[in-house]
């Protein structure tokens, strides 16, 4: 990496994110705000019926169909076959690509979560690029957490199609609302984000720390469920909002509806993320468990 | 009003609302906990299809298709023209009723919303019944609060079709997920609610406080809007999670995605509640104002 020349910044891939989705549409109104003279910025909404639908999604969830290049289909008859999002995904890494077919070299992607997530950015690929910034983040602002889930290239998150690609996820915020604190810190990460691009590529690299706190993905639970397959218990009360927080053995995980505690019984204490994220009950995913790191770079 | 017969308690009436719908499935499951010596209750989902599809409706607002029996359709050929939600609305109007064509003496629709509502009784009829039952409420739980928005019978919501109708609101919770402590509340609401009515019909009226406080319906404010009529601002961060609170002229009530901020310019104070939920953007609702009242009964 010599230089990061074009970059994408995407919100409203879930068209119920509404930070991401007002945010790009500041960037486009003004496009000032995240062009550098180093570099430009594209921003883009992702899923555009969606938005309007103010759902997540309107036949699959757009960010699991980017499977780069892979896909067989280029034939129409073929193309007819596929879903809203299937396609969008298509367009959308049409839309990356400059007029001599270079793909972005950095993709930003907004998120929000009903799970206490903060402000976190999601690393699918662990490059010493990516750390490094991290590192400067969580500098600059301790309060930023860092998660590394690891995925293969074209796994199907946007996130996935270039090596410096990653997401922005904050929360508390509901679906289909807008949190003007949420939305602020959402927007002054992006800035530093740039900023600190803008100095890599003028060759002047920001101190930061040398070690930084990473949690990274270890697993992950589903909800306890019924013989029909319909969920049994809810997020224990005391575990609710408790993103980030070591979980040991014994502590309370769910609650039945009939008043039943449920408790972990791992023997490690892990970090549990994206606890009651309203988009994962029907992917299974009650929580995912994380291992809290110090990352020396 | 002699004696409470028959009930209905209905939950996802909006099928993102699930502590609604998993509070009906658990009384459908275990129905002893909703019936009393003296009464019976019946535990109805209200919109099984949004239910299984995670959303609010599918195709209107069921909360306002309850008109009653004013509706002019009959005939088969305007049935086929209604939408899901105006059919599922006769649908449940015939269900409330008992064989011998009896409605329901009372209705309990339960709902969640991602304001910070907590837990709020909804009462669209000034009933002197509902003010005791509010009163004994507010006296066994000075948390729970009550908003008095009046409507005229067959108003379209579930709640006005009979007398003794009324809705439990409780927040914030996100759309699509649900609370364990507000579950459990909502639960004990319930029951006390029932215990109330049992109470009653046994000739034993509860010692309650003869005043309480009430948040009477007296306006409504929609976000700022751009010339495209998108939204223009947020609420602003001062503001978010204040429902109940005072808001005086010159208090903080948006912030436009530029940063600039709105000022309330009424006169009088007000106590804004529905306070940035999900489900109002497109109804252009940003808050409902009230005025704090002390009630004598």
């Amino acid at each position: 990496m010599n230089s990061i020349n074009r970059l994408g910044i995407v919100g409203g891939i879930h068209g119920n994110e509404l930070i991401g989705v007002y945010l790009v549409r500041k960037f486009q109104k003004y496009p000032h705000l995240i062009n550098r003279n180093s570099f430009k910025s594209l921003a883009l909404l992702g899923n555009p019926k969606a938005i309007s639908a103010r759902t997540r999604y309107i036949d699959v969830d757009l960010n699991r169909c980017f499977i780069g290049d892979n896909s067989p289909a280029t034939k129409s008859s073929i193309y007819e076959e596929l879903s809203y999002e299937e396609l969008r995904a298509k367009e959308i890494q049409a839309i990356l690509k400059s007029e001599d077919q270079e793909f972005v070299d950095v993709i930003i992607d907004l998120h929000t979560t009903t799970a206490n997530m903060g402000i976190c950015i999601i690393i699918g690929n662990i490059h010493p690029f990516l750390l490094s910034l991290a590192a400067y983040l969580n500098t600059i602002n301790p309060l930023v957490k860092v998660y590394i889930h690891q995925q293969a290239r074209n796994s199907g998150f946007l996130r996935s199609l270039c090596q410096l690609g990653f997401s922005i996820e904050v929360g508390a915020v509901a679906q289909g609302t807008l949190d003007g604190e949420l939305f602020k810190q959402t927007e002054n990460l992006v800035y530093a984000v740039l900023d600190y691009f803008e100095d890599f590529n003028k060759g002047e690299i920001p101190l930061i720390q040398n070690s930084f706190t990473v949690y990274r993905s270890s697993g992950v639970v589903n909800y306890p469920r019924n013989e029909d397959g319909d969920l049994a218990a809810m997020i224990h009360p005391q575990l609710q909002f408790r993103d980030y927080q070591p979980l040991n053995s014994g502590d309370p995980l769910f609650l039945t509806f009939e008043g039943k505690e449920i408790c972990y019984e791992g023997e490690s204490t892990v970090h549990p993320i994206f606890i009651n994220e309203a988009a994962y009950y029907e992917k299974g995913v009650a929580m995912y468990l994380t291992q809290k790191e110090l990352i020396h770079i």
